[in-house]
């Protein structure tokens, strides 16, 4: 892991034509054979293995001036851990800034990565760091660890979110958990609220060249998975990764005719504009314009 | 495990209305500390696990008089071993049967399932049942297993594939790995194509009453996730849920105009219908005709 980001380093914007035959699908073994080669790679005799991290921040323009309310941090720890949290943004209502508990989450959490009892447990770090926590607030959170094995265990409670992309393809990603929609499984300081023992524990074997993309819900629901793929198959650097994604997620953000993820999901779930908009040929789009958090992790030999 | 179905065991067909509002998303919080109470299971401290099983096959009806090139088993095995292995069709234009491969690799592997080499990890399960064939073919293959931890691991070569449905939720997928649209990672008698190497290797956190769905890619391929979701939540017996989706698909690959998932993903990979049919509003629709397999796991207490 080359870059050791602090929770609270925070980076502002500025930086063939036919109807489908039913006989015809065949899955394809000729051309498979003569143009198809083993991977040679040998993830069970693994080379130790570690992550090469670049990070981009970029707040809701109408919180810049206090960071936004996403934090996270990048350690070196091990093969690499890497964390998001996400304030949840209906605590100012109560005249609670958001940003504070999110904040102590991911300051706890990096201040607990070597802590003996954790022992590369994510779940086990979640659990700690939720509990040293003094703030107000409530966070969606997602940690993964990459351990001595190549393995990365992630644990996930609410809507951040993790792929890692192999050779152009997703191999491995989570899925958002919530109560309904823009209601996600959350970590509190109310009592009545998710523990980390609701988090989704996942794990994938990691191979040298994966690239990780974790980030906040700002990410994801203005980018796609597909975008991610292609954005990634046309930057090398991950800083440069970090950046155009985080860019592309903005841009996408505040584009009130982009028909973004959020917005499908949005109509999925029933939501659209009213009928008479309806006859008009018009829909419910746009992006979502969120705190973004992107972390782009290349996997290296160490 | 209630049900344990050897490999050759074949089921056949008989039996508000707004434009979104840049400033208005807010993570909800207020209805949420009211509605939502936390999660009383406990995974960490966990009771014995086990799966029980419900199975349906149903072969390409072209097919069907000699069972088709799908091949599974389930063995009751420690907490459950789930198997799936889809025969690759291109073999017949080489006078081959696709379905010797894919039901050797799953006799061997049903085999080998308590082999202590295998120590509960699928894809050395896979290795050694890849080894141990001696018939000319390729397949697709994917192998889960239930570990005393009540952790699922899966391996999975190719475009068969795995869902965790928890409340309602996809809380973990396995992906399809190809070489182009149609070319899926297989495993073959002959030498240059992919090896147990190959195989993603991924694991889930599992808690009593997940839903484990796996299949073919003619369930996937015709069935989405959101119906597979909504037929679980309409059934609550693991057989009549594995009958429903099994006779989902079918319905769906026979019907040229469903816009399936299979023709959603044609589309996008730049096939279509004519520019003169788009014209006239008519796109690439249908379902993929297919062998398909599907097999509802319900994680129980033993």
């Amino acid at each position: 892991m080359t870059t050791t980001v602090s929770y609270h380093q925070q980076f502002f914007l500025s930086s063939y034509g036919i109807k489908l035959q039913q006989h015809s699908h065949k899955k394809k073994l000729i051309s498979f054979i003569t143009c198809c080669s083993s991977t040679q790679s040998n993830p069970v005799v693994r080379p130790e293995l570690s992550i090469r991290a670049g990070t981009k921040l970029i707040p809701h323009p109408k919180k810049a001036g206090k960071g936004g309310e996403d934090a996270f941090f990048v350690s070196s720890y091990n093969g690499g851990v890497i964390a998001v949290a996400d304030g949840v943004s209906g605590w100012a209502e109560k005249d609670v800034d958001p940003a504070q508990f999110s904040r102590e989450l991911m300051r706890r959490a990096s201040s607990l990565v070597e802590d003996e009892e954790v022992n590369y447990d994510p779940r086990v770090l979640v659990r700690k760091a939720h509990a040293a926590t003094a703030s107000t607030g409530s966070a969606t959170v997602i940690i993964s660890m990459l351990d001595e094995n190549g393995i990365l265990k992630v644990a996930n409670v609410g809507d951040c979110g993790l792929r890692v992309i192999r050779k152009g393809q997703i191999v491995f990603s989570t899925f958002p958990q919530e109560h309904y929609f823009d209601c996600p499984y959350q970590l509190s300081s109310e009592a009545v609220t998710q523990t980390y023992l609701d988090a989704t524990v996942t794990s994938v074997d990691i191979v040298k060249g994966d690239i990780i993309v974790m980030g906040s819900d700002g990410l994801f629901d203005n980018v796609f998975d597909h975008e991610i793929i292609s954005t990634i198959a046309n930057h090398k650097d991950v800083v440069e990764t970090a950046k155009v994604l985080g860019d592309l997620a903005y841009k996408h953000s505040v584009d009130f005719y982009y028909d973004s993820p959020y917005s499908i999901e949005a109509r999925t779930r029933g939501f659209d504009v009213p009928w008479w908009k309806k006859v008009l040929g018009q829909k419910l789009t746009g992006g979502k314009m969120d705190d973004i958090t992107v972390i782009v992790g290349e996997v290296v030999c160490s």
